[in-house]
Formats: C-alpha cells, structure tokens, sequence
C-alpha cells in the first residue's frame, strides 16, 4: 500500500543498528585505500538497493574499536521494507559488520545530532595470560588491577566537567570540551574488568583516556584522589595515557522517544 | 639445589593447562601437512626446553573445536622450573594458544588416564544475527529455542548409560560406549545458549551429538521424552545430527587429589 508520504522524488529515511569487529578495519570512517566499516556498509547498501548512498553514524570509532550497537541513518529514493534491508545487507557484508536491527525512520532523524547519550565499554583481561578467544577484543593487564581504587577515581570523574585533560586533540582545534558522563564504572566478571562510560556526548579519545588513566590507578601508579586534580587542571599529561584500541566497544547509542 | 630425585637419566614430568582458539587449527593431535595443537606446543616445547619433546593431552580436540582448559603431560630430561617453562612457552607460542598454567607433575602423573571428569561447553548464539565479535565461537541459531523442552531432555540424559546413540564411530570400532554424564544443563545468558556436559569421558563426538540433538528439541523438532527412546535405542539416526565444532570448547578436566 502506498501511504501518502510515499511520493516519488523524496527520500526514504532508515536507521540501523549494526555491530562490528573492527580488529581489520582503519576505522569507522571511509579512507580512500582501506578498509573501513563506513566504505562497507556502503558497498552493501549499493548492492541490497541499487543506489549509491551515503550513510551517516552516531560517530566515528577508531582504528580497532569495535561495536555492538553503532547507529547509522541513511535515505533510500526508492523505498525498501526494513525487514528486506535487514535480511539483504546481512547476506553482503562480511561476517564482522552486522545488521543487528533495520527501521524506517522519522525523516529528521538524525544518527548523531538525535543522539541523547552513548554508552562505550572498555574490556580490560587482567589475568597472568590472555585467552586466546578473547584476545582481539580485551587489552591485557597482568598485574592485578586494584578496584576499589580504580572506582573511587571514577566516581569522581562523573558529572559535568570539563574534559580537556582526557581527550587527544591532534590538530589542537578549538573545540568545547565540557561534557556530562553520567555514568564510569568498573565492573568485573571471571577475569574481565570492564569500564562502562556513558555520556552526553564523547571527545575524541576520551573513552580509551579515562580507562588508560582508570588502569594506572588500578595499577598503584596514581591515587584516586589524583583523578579530580587532573580533570581540573584541564591539560593532558603522561598522567593520562591511551588505553589501546582492541578493548573498546562503542555499545550503545540512545535516543530520546518522541 | 639439586634434590635426591634430580638424578641424571631419569625424566621430570610436567603438567600444563593450555587454552586455545581452534580456528585455524585442523584439530589437536598432530597431522603432517596441517598446523596442529600439539605439534605448536612440541615447537614451543623444543624452544623452551632445547629437547625434542612429546607431549600427552587428556584426549583430542576436532578440527575447529577450541578449549579453556586442556591439560597436557611431558617429561624433561633436564629439569626446569615451572614458571620459567610457562614465561618462555607463552613467549613463544602464537597468540591463539596460551600455557595457562604449568606445574611439576608426579612421575605418574598422566593426563588422559588420571583425569576422573571433563566439562565441555558448547556455545550458541540464539538470536536473529550472530554478532561479530564472538562470530568463531558461536553455532548460530536463528530460532527462537524454547528452553524448557531442552531442560528436560537434557536431565533425561544425565547418569550413566549406554550413548552408542549419541556418538560417530566412523570407523565402527568395537568400543566400550557406557559413560556417565554427571551433568547437561542448559544456561542462558544473554543471546547465548550454553549446554554444558559433564562426565567421566565421552565418546568420539559424543558432545557434538548431544548439542545437536537438544538444539532440534530446542527448536521443537523433537520432544523431549524422545531422549530416553533415543538413548535405549542405541542406535544412531538422523535425529542426532552433529553440532559444528567452532561452538565447542573443552572448558575443565579435573584430577583427584593425592
């Protein structure tokens, strides 16, 4: 049945939700030359609806980070159902980027500006050895991470602050840096100690800057009290390394119903 | 210091759990022409220790099938401390396979005849797409399986009985086909589905067979009281297919203590 918003020269809004393993990808972002998990699922989309498209995410993820619930948005000419974008795109891509879920979406709705909160976690295998099934998806710490530490240095980090000493800003742009972390907090289940950050919004880095500094805490290198000192300071420091790539997941990205 | 028994001639056994990713391997036990489990850990063996080493596991692993806690036996002619054998074997060894743990062993120590239980685990992912960072050790299954009706096949298979049913014999061996099963259960956990199978030994393929079937009774193809029919039976049909190896691992094998 052709609805009345149905008419021939607009465009047809979709949101995704998609997970990958971005262990082979130079990033979320297209890269002339390599692989990116953008690049892919453009490819998909050309082949399940035979346009060339450009799809939008909630943001950008690193070289090596991965998904569990990225959120893409993109605007087909010719309708699809939801459910045959879902089953088509699944049968192109590669077995590490995943369609978890497909929508028909609001014609505004956009994957990053809609976004209400992100929530990244940051899987630490703190153990003597890395088990070979986790090992593309945890950083491995072998000294016993001390957890109590590591909480009382995040509870102080959540709130609205300025954010300036945890992120890597490479081209020193002029950028605000205040953002609201309404959550970071270090859970452990058998061997994993993973560090859950949800927020407004991320800077660049930031996520893997908290758990770098989160695991010298855990460490004995830095006192948690040490956490409000930096955040204050507003300027980054060897205090505040990059946790590496590999342990991180961009997990969930919400968005305010209407 | 040396110790009345660290005589000349004589051998010093050691016993190591070892972990492994199964993916690239054509099984455990070694096969010229294909990349093994065990001839990686003689390699890394022969490194650590300069001798040419043959090393005894609690049983074989198929192609693909991976393991948390495999345990393995050798003997050394020259003596060498444990940790340093474990240090030096994961230095060694490629990242899909890890020395989790490594100890002198009694004399008579043997893995496979001293072993009094074995845990297996086989993993599925029920959910409607497999997602991509546990996608190798995962079987996928897209249907919704009902639980309740895996349950109760599976407490109708525990204790010991005949599983000549529940078994591939390709080379249709005479062999003793009695076993006990101390345990089936079946957990969820988010999209996984988690049988676990504990018992004194298990035929060839044995836990394969068990996965398969209770995934067809999870998927209402079978009812469950078809279990005890099928074990009685002994014989092997088309009801029992055989599970794909990347969702199984050999999770603990556990000794008496002296």
């Amino acid at each position: 049945m052709r609805t009345r918003t149905d008419k021939p020269g607009r465009a047809y809004r979709y949101a995704l939700v998609v997970s990958y393993d971005g262990t082979h990808y130079a990033g979320y972002q297209i890269q002339p030359g390599h692989p990116t998990i953008q690049a892919a699922l453009e490819a998909a989309l050309k082949q399940t609806a035979q346009e060339q498209v450009r799809v939008f995410a909630s943001g950008r993820t690193d070289q090596g980070v991965h998904a569990r619930g990225q959120v893409i948005h993109f605007d087909l000419r010719k309708p699809m159902p939801a459910q045959t974008i879902f089953r088509a795109m699944n049968a192109v891509l590669p077995p590490d980027i995943r369609v978890e879920r497909a929508r028909r979406a609001p014609q505004l709705f956009d994957a990053r500006m809609n976004a209400t909160s992100k929530e990244y976690r940051y899987f630490v295998w703190n153990g003597p050895t890395l088990t070979p099934d986790v090992r593309q998806f945890r950083h491995h710490v072998w000294r016993k991470l001390d957890l109590r530490a590591m909480r009382a240095a995040a509870k102080s980090l959540e709130g609205r602050h300025d954010f300036a000493a945890f992120t890597a800003n490479p081209r020193r742009e002029v950028e605000e840096t205040v953002r609201t972390l309404y959550r970071l907090s270090v859970r452990k289940s058998g061997s994993d100690v993973v560090i859950v950050a949800r927020g407004d919004g991320f800077l660049y880095r930031m996520v893997r800057s908290l758990a770098g500094f989160l695991i010298r805490v855990g460490m004995g290198e830095i006192p948690p009290a040490k956490a409000k000192e930096i955040l204050h300071s507003k300027i980054r420091t060897a205090l505040v390394p990059t946790a590496p790539p590999q342990g991180l997941f961009l997990w969930r990205v919400s968005y305010s119903r209407r």
